[in-house]
């Protein structure tokens, strides 16, 4: 079944998500907890940008036992080059987390999004910890998934449920984007809970055969923040049997649909975006090269703001598959935008563009190349570039 | 001697621009040509892109001769992706000014700039072509510059002249641009002649030595076009003596000098720029790195969204470093904006961010990161990303 764009309880879990005065606009939601009954099996994935983040640091620490009880994540501050301040500052923010809600600290993993080289107020963090904690409830996720968002215009929360094992296993997610690159420069946070009884490495398993064609297969403007973090829980509390090899693909397939589920609304809330475009490159010689191609397509500013001005403009699209460093010989492929295609064999099909250009209009569509080279193929999902993407990313001041 | 905004009479040569009906505005100049008297020693660079237009491949098979008489040169229609078709287009036109200059077909370049997948219609290139044999003249340069332009703003044209083996050597060139994207796709075409006397080989060594600091060193949107070319051609009216190593030296530094401020023109032009920003970056552990990280830095729309709000947003800069693939330690390096330091040993010096931004109000400033973990350096020119880029883009159609 798909993921549903909707909240859930998931068995085991409480979430809450309060202002604690870290974001400048007052009573915004900016501190959010995600708390398991017990400690529970962990998986996560981390940036790697090497200027990481001070909860990045101290959250892939942690992980390494494959065991967290709570997550605790704020917007407003991406605690990203502040040094050994920073990571003091994490550190004692799960401590504080830890005590709250009576576990190790080092089972609480810290987030953080938004401005990079500022610290936040304990105090003001203090203050809103207690009020988190105070307010965790089961049907709590929305309430975190408004507590992380900076510029991302809606929360965004999926969730599914499936028979495993012999039990109905729900997972939820929650994300903020907008994309691989954010708003204030500290950007991308996923969640992901579910109560199936799994141990850690093969929910490390379904966390990472879940990324390729999900998060890592998204950009906006094709950068890489210093904070991006996905971690994945899971309860137990669903009590399913110890789950065979068939259940775990099952398990696996509905964490890449909630995963991929949540990467979908990340791009469609891209920064200033109208379009969510499909770039598919299919055709290329190798798996390499359809990704690069694929890639280079869906981060070329011409390419997006022609999406941006439904503008079928085949040429850049094409300039942007040649410059990839792929193979391609334009004397071969073939391109379709929407179910149009626009050029074949060396040639613009130019009687085609004014459908094109109306496939363009709609607020999704895919732009497929095929580079008739090879059988690899790729996908990536991306938005346009539009006016709104350059007032909010130059109109922000530090 | 510094190259000047200027243009220049070059004995050997003589040249022309005219309106010839291939661009949509009626009377503006799309049809150029550079004529030597005699053959010319020449040399080119091309793009390296895969889909490459028709008059690439022309004139890339031409200059392996190491000798040129013409450059015909059009904006309105790049001729890429244009088959078969395209490439008998570029060679009968250069079979027309052949006729009309009397010189052998296989010494005109062919160069083309403005939309992908169209051709141009021969009579009203055979027509434009007739005028513009008829008006060569040797101050032509700046009516050859502006018969190139597509979206930029004005005409670019730069000179200088030296002292070399005995006679004075000057030294002219045109471009245009804008950066190494183009308004509407297929974009960089510079040219550089000289009459001084050089045989072919040193005349490319010395362009192939001022590639990597100029032209190779400027971006716009970090797409590479499918017409991107560079042509330079030595007459050798000049009639200075063979020049030995240290007359070279000088040649190849002036050569550099013309193709630095060409460059600078390009992107000081870009399309929506109004700031042109230098990204260096020291201290590399190789010169690979260095120039990953520049290139990340000059690339990356979220620091090129701040450059245009004179937003001093040093987390993107760092961000964009850090996910270069360079070895980049956060608690090393040290950042300036114009001549103020923002950052050192992983900390932002928030005290001199009001400063930063001030120096960000110039139309020139440098951004300058120490890596402070080698020896190796790299500069980029880029320009900021703005509305007008966006509208100057979106609102084109094919």
């Amino acid at each position: 079944m798909p993921a549903n764009l909707a909240s859930a309880t998931v068995k085991g879990f409480r979430f809450s998500g309060v202002s604690a005065g870290l974001k400048t606009v007052a009573g915004a939601k900016d501190l959010g907890l995600i708390v398991a009954d017990r400690p529970s099996s962990a998986a996560a994935v981390f940036t790697t940008n090497k200027v990481k983040a001070a909860p990045v640091c101290v959250s892939s620490e942690r992980i390494r036992s494959g065991r967290l009880q709570a997550v605790v994540a704020n917007s407003g501050c991406a605690n990203a080059f502040t040094g050994k301040a920073g990571l003091r500052l994490a550190r004692e923010s799960c401590a504080e987390v830890a005590k709250l809600i009576g576990c190790a600290p080092a089972l609480v993993a810290p987030c953080s999004t938004g401005v990079i080289g500022h610290l936040f107020d304990f105090a003001k963090f203090q203050a809103g910890a207690a009020e988190a904690a105070r307010t965790l409830s089961d049907g709590g996720l929305d309430d975190f998934a408004r507590a992380i968002m900076t510029t991302d215009t809606r929360p965004k929360v999926v969730s599914t449920a499936l028979k495993l094992g012999g039990a109905t296993v729900t997972i939820a997610g929650a994300a903020k984007g907008v994309g691989m690159i954010a708003p204030h420069m500290a950007t991308m946070l996923a969640f992901i809970v579910t109560d199936a009884a799994i141990a850690p490495a093969p929910l490390r398993t379904a966390l990472k055969a879940a990324l390729p064609a999900t998060f890592n297969a998204i950009t906006v403007d094709g950068d890489m923040s210093t904070n991006d973090t996905v971690i994945a829980m899971a309860s137990g509390a669903a009590e399913n049997r110890a789950l065979g090899a068939r259940d775990l693909q099952s398990f696996n397939r509905a964490i890449a649909e909630v995963a991929g589920a949540l990467a979908r609304e990340l791009v469609r809330d891209g920064e200033g975006a109208t379009k969510l475009v499909t770039v598919e490159v299919r055709g290329a010689r190798s798996a390499a090269d359809a990704e690069r191609c694929a890639r280079q397509i869906a981060n070329s500013p011409l390419v997006k703001t022609a999406f941006f001005g439904c503008d079928p403009n085949v040429g850049r699209i094409l300039m942007a598959a040649g410059s990839s460093g792929a193979s391609v010989d334009p004397e071969r492929l073939a391109l379709w935008i929407g179910p149009i295609q626009v050029a074949a064999r060396g040639a613009l099909l130019t009687g085609a563009l004014g459908e094109a250009k109306e496939a363009m209009r709609q607020p999704e569509f895919t732009v497929r190349l095929d580079l008739r080279l090879g059988k690899s193929s790729a996908t990536i999902l991306t938005c346009d570039l539009s006016y709104d993407y350059v007032r909010i990313n130059a109109e922000y001041t530090t």
